[in-house]
C-alpha cells in the first residue's frame, strides 16, 4: 500500500545567508552525545573537514561559538557544546517540532482533496 | 548592517518518496505563464530533460497528470496545467504561505534571545 501524501518541512535560519539548519543541528546532537566533532562527522558519514566548515560557517553567521574546544586540535576535534549552542539547539528543535505539528494540522485543511476522488488509489 | 536571524521553510509533499516541492511548483508557475515546459525550464536555467523528469516523477508519485499536452512532443513541450495541477499548485502555495506566517509568529516565541545579549551586534 502506498503511503498517503503528507508534508515534510525543512527549517533553516538565515541572516543574509544560511546560518543554521538540520545538518548543523544533527552534527551538534552527535557532538553532544560523543564529545567529539570527528566522531560526530563519522556518525553522519561526513568528512571531518566538511563538518568543521559547517560549524565555522554557522559560528561566523550567528556571532557566537558553538563548540568549546578547538576543532581540529591534537585529538581531531574533541568538543562539547557551548551554553549558547545547547540553547540554540534546544530552541531549534522545539521550534521545528512546533512547526511540524502546525504543518500536519494545516495540511488537512489545505489538501483534503488528496484523499478523495483525485487519488482513489490511496483509499485502500 | 547584518540582517536579523529569521526562519526559512521548505515545504515538500511526500508519499514514500518526494512528490512535490518548491522546484516543481516553480516549474508549474512558469508553465502556467508561458504555456510551454521548454520555456519554463529555460526560465529556471534548467535542462528540458530535467524539467520533464521532475514533472514525470511528480505525476507518478501523485497519481494524476500535471500537464495537458505531451511533454517532449513536436513543439518541445508546449503545455498547460491540468485542472488537478492548477488546484494542487494553488493549495500548495496557500499552504506554504500559511506555514510561513506561522513560522514567523512562532519564531519570536522560540528565539527571542537572538535579539538580546547573545547577539549584541544585531541590535544596531
Amino acid at each position: 500500500m502506498k503511503e498517503e501524501l503528507h508534508p515534510r518541512l525543512t527549517v533553516r535560519l538565515f541572516t543574509d545567508r544560511k546560518c543554521f539548519g538540520p545538518g548543523v543541528a544533527e552534527l551538534l546532537h552527535h557532538v553532544e552525545a560523543q564529545h567529539s566533532l570527528r566522531a560526530a562527522a563519522g556518525a553522519m558519514e561526513m568528512a571531518y573537514s566538511k563538518a568543521w566548515k559547517m560549524i565555522k560557517n554557522a559560528e561566523e553567521c550567528l556571532g557566537f561559538r558553538l563548540l568549546n574546544s578547538a576543532a581540529g586540535g591534537k585529538n581531531g576535534g574533541g568538543a562539547t557544546l557551548t551554553p549558547e549552542a545547547a540553547r540554540l539547539l534546544a530552541d531549534y528543535d522545539a521550534y521545528s517540532s512546533a512547526l511540524k505539528r502546525e504543518a500536519e494540522r494545516l495540511f488537512a485543511a489545505h489538501f483534503s482533496w488528496t484523499s478523495d476522488s483525485v487519488k482513489p488509489d490511496q483509499k485502500q
